[in-house]
């Protein structure tokens, strides 16, 4: 983590070899940053504590005004405003350089290491013991803008960084393996509307309002905002994280494919945003010297877009795909610590590789999640699934509630906040304009194609648990370094913060004012999983759709259509192949294929007994939006116990 | 992490505002970075992959001549010499700077940040564009002892502090939740002597016979080390980390007290070396600017290894007792995710408040750990115990075999080994010799004491299980700036290499050679904890000692009347206080404390059945060496099932 890496940055080269007066002080130095680091974390240890203890004491006096997230940025802030006005400030050393005499440097980057010298003759002001004639490295940190402008001290802060690469992971992937498949699938057109269409639409209109908005504030900020700054400013506060929305329904047990669709979405539209500020920042760098907009430009954007989108998704499925052929080929399962050793790795590779390959991380991760869920599950042994998934439970617990204490926290001790009341005040009109027109222009859209329409309520709701969350500000604090972006910052810390307590926090007021239907039971996957015969839907795919596609009126028969050849092809293909499902691919695949097919099939396939079929549940099922009747008893060690995680805090 | 880090110093300040050629450059500079960093990561991520595969093929296989650990070393080299002779280099970019005209400076320690200003005059040798007239950030990285040397490029490195605050909490917290108190405590006395005294003589032998080595050596190299140089390398390698050792013993099912010696002396000789480098290092700040030797300074040193280690494992133990108060006292054990989570942060917390107050952390999460388990684990949840078991058993796993891998890594691609031939010799045989004088005489100062006397072949199974490993290595490559200091790394890479690879290959031969018993059955504690009513005792020593203290001759009398303190103190006071075990407060507090003890005594304690009783196990049972009946049926549940972490790989 940063501090601990930035005082040890200091730490590395001390020695105590010889110890002259410098050294020593050095020494001293290096250990008094330790302290500060550690005591940083130690806050941040301290005020999660705080937050699981005031958790508990909230869930057992069942409080419902106040969610977790909420919470964790109301002790942020207080913290941080102790910090920020309590604190001793510890001011930074600076010093001017110029390059020594007769230097050579022939690059167009400035050099990675400075080589500072101290001479004897520097002057010293007062009467402390001056430095000796020594030199000292120094490494690249960035470009200072303003040169009179110093710096002041990082209190409790981290680098940006850890956002992207530590903390959304372990999020992202844990939103992804605990999916609810079944209610994603059956909802699926709308989600991928809303995240991918509506997230696009909402950055663009929200981009636009600003830009006009900026215009009219005084001339001095107007300068300073391109329109590529708006529009980057409408990618990264359209994602939606509603965390406590989501928390709430399912302690009220709200209607099951409300809650997919929003859930869905906010996975989703995080992935979109991610790629899509992406794709804006590259557009910049590209084209954009005079911040001009250019039609070759704008395509290519588009198609880095889907390109690095699509791609990213690849790497991550991949990946889980391989997990899944690793657990099912190898007898790894018997040694449980190896195996969930091996998933844990591979997850993390999946995001790693699309990050080396100058794509999406995050995305490969949210697919990568899905993969395993769907089929490296299977596989695992009781004890690994167990421990994977109260792993990443457990994981996604911590990373949630850091960042939120975090954005708490930051809003005062971050130095590169730059409050603009023109710009908070555009900035949350422009994120609920953009939100609306996210929601309600498509909906109606899809309710002229779609059979059980969504109703004005949901729409409504749908509008409403537009929270703004981890996302929107990671992708805010990652470059504050012009006035513009610090304002960015600034706002969208507000809105999120706002947005956290103040909706989370009416959640359940909506949910009762928009008369939602509550305590429906069906939340949970444990419950709902329909356990038909998988071979009979195979057998009915394959002898030229003799079934009548069971609820497939009119306007969803092509959707239908799709998604029993996805189930088709996942059920033959994909999950004979990837896990111990049965039908074999001996029993799949054509004729010509079976010697290949015999050395891709386990004898754990042959030999299983039928019982272990009802295991394999088919996406193929999980498109068609038909009530499933619920199974009465369900042995729960054959079950799919995904649960979510927040339904068990 | 330290790449990312190093990255994100970089990405951190440069915007996307004003695109002039040279922050597109930056920009590319910064993505450049950060796909290395994540390709270092990754490279990391695939060799603990094909550690964890390998690992599973030899299990499988059942080959035993190579562990895990070995493994992990060996691949690590491979790619570590691919890394650095296959991989292309990354050229650091350097300039030498002065400080500017007129600067002022009043400190003695050199400034935090050098503004480095690119005048429009500098000296371009190529023809490749010049850097406009631009100020830059650096940041302090240490000093430069050779102005000549160019640093090579720091390629798959870490920054040494991570194993200080990343990896060796996880591995030591591990140690000591999983601990197999009952065999720990009956051979205490032994494990103390060889863990405190053993290492501190270990230390000093080391030194000073390395001192004497190095005097002989070529003048050269006999001026670069003082004694507390080379003092501090017999602290560094002193302490032994028997993972491989243990691991064989676990699946051999060698005997429980060898088992517990070897066990619990490298848990504590880790602590005991670390204070013991601080205590060197801090006497070396304070007395030694000749390197000589001064005797209150000596004194100064031990009084603060006794100072630091025991406020350390004071606050380990400390915050220990606070997590099972917590538990204890709220219900949030019916949140099994806030109760995992509540556990994690406050072990973390013991951890970072030792640090923060100059302690050292790893002793305080070792002692945590112990009380963890000994107290708080009885109030936890089924799912928290579970959870928490399995957290620390995975992040051990992979925090080890990472720990192994960058040591076979970094071998080839850290830059500051020092490759002295005959220092590394010199090494050999001294740290064989301290690991010698640390055991034999020792024991045999023990078996004058001791009842069941240390047999011979234990005596050197004791000595040939002195692997040295990760804290030894952490030790070394913290600091990395002198010569000497280089020279000490090298030796103790390859020292760790050396017995990692060989002796922990040779270990099931050794155990056969010295005919030591194996297949006992009786090495899971699960088996073998005494189920005796923990009233009876307390009653026992109540009554003035009325039964006769069994096993306790004369010899083991004292040691005998010690236990049964401890255990009285803990079987009423600690034990009632701290987790719902019987007898509640109100019996076992004299009667003046009667309000006092309601008030912390749950209703759960009053109510509890006396079948629970069985779970509370007492220390001062532990302790005494006389082998207890070993129950024929055990219920499961109410077990105390810490199982060891290695039994399961």
């Amino acid at each position: 983590m940063n501090p601990i890496l930035k005082s040890s940055l200091l730490i590395y080269f001390i020695g105590a070899c010889d110890a002259s007066g410098t050294d020593i002080a050095l020494d001293a130095k290096a250990t008094l940053l330790h302290r500060i680091d550690s005591l940083n974390l130690l806050i941040y240890t301290c005020l999660l504590t705080l937050t699981v203890l005031t958790i508990w004491v909230f869930k057992h006096r069942r409080v419902s005004w106040l969610h977790e997230t909420g919470l964790a940025v109301i002790y942020g802030l207080i913290v941080g405003a102790i910090i920020r006005y309590g604190g001793s400030t510890n001011e930074v050393t600076y010093i001017d350089a110029h390059p020594a005499p007769d230097t050579k440097y022939n690059l167009s980057v400035p050099p990675d290491i400075v080589r500072f010298h101290f001479p004897d003759k520097i002057q010293i002001s007062s009467g402390e013991a001056p430095i000796p004639n020594k030199t000292y490295a120094y490494s690249f940190r960035g470009e200072i803008v303003k040169v009179e402008q110093n710096e002041i001290d990082l209190k409790a802060t981290f680098d940006p960084e850890i956002f992207f690469n530590i903390i959304l992971p372990p999020i992202i992937f844990h939103a992804g393996y605990c999916l609810k498949r079944k209610y994603f699938f059956r909802n699926l057109g709308a989600i991928l509307t809303f995240a991918m269409v509506g997230t696009a639409l909402s950055a663009l209109v929200i981009g636009a309002l600003m830009y006009g908005c900026v215009q009219l504030m005084p001339a001095s900020l107007a300068s300073s905002f391109t329109f590529l700054d708006t529009l980057y400013f409408g990618a990264l506060i359209s994602p939606t994280d509603p965390l406590t929305v989501l928390a709430i329904f399912s302690q009220l047990k709200v209607d099951v494919n409300l809650y997919a669709m929003i859930f869905g979405e906010s996975v989703l539209n995080d992935a979109v945003a991610l790629v899509l500020s992406g794709a804006i920042q590259n557009y910049e760098k590209r084209y954009s010297s005079d911040g001009g907009f250019e039609i070759t430009g704008f395509l290519g954007a588009i198609g880095d877009f889907i390109g690095i989108f699509s791609l990213s998704l690849l790497v991550g499925a991949l990946m889980g795909c391989f997990t899944a052929l690793m657990t099912k080929f190898t007898h790894v399962r018997d040694w449980p610590l190896l195996e969930s050793a091996l998933f844990v790795l591979m997850s993390y590779a999946a995001f790693l590789i699309a990050e080396v390959c100058e794509l999406t991380g995050v995305v490969a991760v949210l697919f990568c999640g899905i993969c395993q869920a769907h089929y490296t599950y299977n596989n695992l042994s009781a004890d690994s699934r167990n421990r994977t998934k109260q792993l990443f439970e457990l994981l996604n617990f911590l990373a949630e509630n850091f960042i939120f204490t975090y954005i708490g926290v930051s809003m005062f001790t971050f130095p590169k906040h730059h409050f603009d009341p023109w710009f908070i005040i555009a900035g949350f009109l422009t994120s609920t304009l953009g939100r609306a027109v996210n929601i309600y222009p498509l909906s109606f859209l899809l309710n002229l194609g779609r059979k059980p329409p969504i109703p004005m309520n949901f729409q409504h709701m749908l509008f409403f648990s537009g929270l703004r969350g981890a996302m929107s500000f990671a992708l805010a604090i990652r470059n504050t370094v012009s006035e513009a972006r610090q304002a960015m910052l600034t706002t969208t810390s507000m809105i999120v913060i706002a947005t956290v307590v103040l909706q989370g926090g009416a959640a359940t007021h909506a949910l009762a004012y928009l008369r939602i239907p509550t305590g429906e039971g069906q939340n949970d996957e444990n419950e709902a999983l329909p356990y038909r015969d998988v071979r009979s839907l195979y057998q009915a795919t394959d002898t030229g759709r003799s079934e009548t596609p069971r609820g497939s009126t009119d306007g969803g028969s092509e959707k239908a259509r799709l998604a029993r050849l996805w189930g088709a092809l996942d059920s033959r293909l994909l999950k004979p192949l990837l896990t111990h499902a049965r039908p074999p691919l001996t029993e799949t695949l054509p004729g010509f294929m079976r010697p290949v097919a015999r050395l891709l099939t386990t004898t754990r396939q042959y030999t299983q007994s039928d019982n272990s079929l009802r295991r394999t549940d088919s996406d193929s099922d999980l498109c068609i939006d038909e009530p499933q009747p619920v199974p009465t008893s369900i042995d729960p060690q054959l079950s799919y116990n995904i649960r979510n995680g927040y339904g068990n805090v």
